[in-house]
């Protein structure tokens, strides 16, 4: 690992070597890997990267904590599409804005970026065996990517799970505990099952490469723009180890020289699960929180990387934000009818921020944002017909359509133009 | 559109000027695309392909029906991953094999190919509004890919449709219409209601620019393959539109000196409704079937595009394989164990069927075989959890845990090195 310096615990500062099986500082803080910045400027630039055919995360290889030995694991992860939303932000009001869907991940998820490093790492590590706890996307995709590599997987989910993140982790083949309790209990379980019996640790609030997977998002949304920089990037938390990634990603950038500012962070909870928001906005240290949201992702009550999260938003100058679930319903709506994206309640959440952030006034309209889509809606169908209601049924008759389209005040548009 | 010649009856061979809004011939048959291929070949080459940079299926412009001045429509379709499935292949007992993951697209199908298609002809045509019935995916993919670009659509589909489809449809904003009847009935209520209203069909047997939508899978595959001509390439059958597109996208490249030689392709149908691959199997003429498989994307009694989907099949010298219902959950659990792929029933199929060849020894276990696998397993999570189960429900306790291991045969692996 040419560029990697080491590991530093974000509480105490000890350093410690980037062995690949790295947990937590023996002081209790989550450790983060430390890189060669002046190195990589030397070897690296926006110019050799735009000669790379490789349409994945691993295109960034100089800013990530693996081997050079090590190759990427199986699915393609990452270089998911950036789309310019001009609908959606002329329906919100907002000169520019940008939707980056990476509910379009091998198993429809953000997280693919954390659990394809966790695979590398665990390779690395001559492990066979790994395990995490999660509301369901690091699970599934966990569970994706080991399976794809070969590796055995335990997972621990919360029971209120949604059905497609569970049949995901049946069908990739991983021994499945579904926790009758909160985040918190599963969590806990799964921390005493790794202790006991070892199996290398995907928890990402433990594991401190995981962050430097999901980094990769704010690498590729950089290159995307062409390396100009937004005003601002929207995206939801939970757990605070996506945002905690989301902003490394953007130093790294910065003090490789390959962008000259650095853009604000909006951080978007729940308004019934918003524990590190409100520690922003009371200026008060974070205090545990009921778990009461449909947005089952970030339904997380008691937050595993509060240190490194709350220090992203800080440092960015960012916003933070809170929607109600009706508000998150909304943005589900709005995405699919306005740009084509079908994200899940956690995976809008950003966008519904933004939203919310321009109606509060926190957010000028002439500003430049990107919203990260962190998850695919059909993930959680349940609330996808929630949002949108169930479609009209109809017998197979020109009469039956006639009545169904008069009884829902629907006027058939006629073709536009002699074709 | 500078290398189309213009449209030609498969039937009678009447031919007609490649307008937008192109349907069937005069004679009822379906019309096909042709090409200049000598221009092709004198303008164009894998070594100029290789430089672009463009991921999606619009890096084979020369070889689609559109403008040149015609922009790529707003979702980022195709450039899916190809993996080699060496784990699934050791299983089979198959010395090559690879899974072409079409469920990565933009709504989760291979159908995408031909929406995004159906929206850059539409736009040329001036139209803003689109209809088409479907089993399903085809209906999802183009009320996405048409939200992204303005326009309004509406869509039949059957009643029978999995949540995770109709999800998708409302999300998007369509009108859908959900006909309680078979396949067939819906697509004869789309015929009327499109005859009524003259909205843009995207009907794709009638509309023959769609199989020039879905035919950029294979020209991928090969692509992706560095133009090493595999022996065979597996997929689903139902309407016979997909298979007709894929066979075509590799005519398109041997005829203009890309590859130079054909695969063969394996045609996979579900045993309770097989009409195409019961012609081919009896030599006799195509006959309507009942609709009975779980697989409903490829649920097609009365498929609607017999005629080009069995000249594929022959001119290929292909194998029509199928499959039962049990058949195919086994290929959702096989794929998503050994590759971490998820497909759904329809998506799966293919893969289904190379297995069954290969027990049947119409497959030598020295080919080189491709499978597609046409549809995520997140659009139909009922049928995932059928075939992997539910997990099991522990309470929040290391003792509960131990439990349930005990109870369901589990000897938890211990860490295999020391670390």
């Amino acid at each position: 690992m040419k560029y990697v310096l080491g590991a530093k615990c974000v509480k105490c500062g000890k350093e410690y070597p980037a062995v690949p099986s790295l947990t937590t500082c023996a002081c209790g803080g989550i450790l983060d890997i430390q890189y060669d910045y002046a190195a990589i400027r030397r070897d690296f630039s926006p110019r050799e990267l735009a000669r790379n055919p490789d349409c994945s995360m691993w295109r960034y290889r100089p800013f990530l904590p693996v081997e050079e030995t090590t190759p990427p694991p199986p699915l393609r992860v990452g270089w998911s599409p950036l789309y310019r939303a001009d609908r959606l932000g002329a329906e919100l009001g907002l000169k520019r804005l940008y939707v980056k869907d990476d509910g379009l991940n091998p198993t429809a998820s953000l997280k693919d970026r954390a659990s394809a490093m966790a695979v590398a790492k665990a390779r690395e590590a001559g492990a066979d065996t790994i395990a995490c706890s999660s509301t369901g996307n690091a699970a599934s995709s966990l569970a994706g990517n080991a399976a794809a590599a070969g590796l055995s997987t335990y997972i621990f989910v919360p029971s209120r799970a949604p059905k497609g993140k569970v049949a995901q982790l049946r069908i990739f083949g991983a021994t499945v505990i579904s926790v009758d309790g909160s985040y918190e209990d599963t969590f806990e379980l799964s921390r005493a099952a790794i202790d006991r019996w070892g199996w290398y640790n995907r928890n990402a609030a433990i594991n401190p490469y995981l962050s430097e997977g999901k980094k990769t998002v704010t690498l590729e949304i950089l290159e995307q723009l062409g390396w100009q920089v937004p005003d601002f990037i929207a995206l939801s938390v939970g757990d605070g180890c996506t945002i905690a990634g989301a902003w490394k990603g953007l130093k790294d950038l910065h003090s490789a020289g390959f962008i000259d500012r650095l853009p604000r962070l909006i951080a978007v909870q729940a308004e019934g699960c918003c524990p590190l928001n409100r520690a922003i906005q009371t200026g008060k240290p974070w205090q545990p929180m009921e778990e009461n949201t449909l947005a089952d992702s970030i339904a997380v009550g008691v937050p595993r990387n509060p240190d490194k999260a709350l220090a992203a938003i800080r440092e960015s100058n960012g916003l933070a934000v809170n929607v109600s679930d009706e508000e998150i319903l909304d943005a589900m709506r709005l995405l699919g009818r306005t740009q084509g994206v079908f994200g899940e309640p956690a995976g809008v959440t950003g966008t519904a921020g933004v939203k919310k952030a321009l109606e509060l006034g926190l957010l000028s309209p002439d500003s430049t944002v990107v919203s990260i889509v962190t998850g695919n809606g059909l993930k959680d169908v349940h609330n996808g017909i929630r949002a949108a209601g169930e479609p009209m049924l109809v017998k197979p008759s020109m009469d039956a359509l006639l009545s169904a389209f008069a009884e829902h005040h629907i006027t058939p548009k006629e073709r536009n133009s002699l074709l």
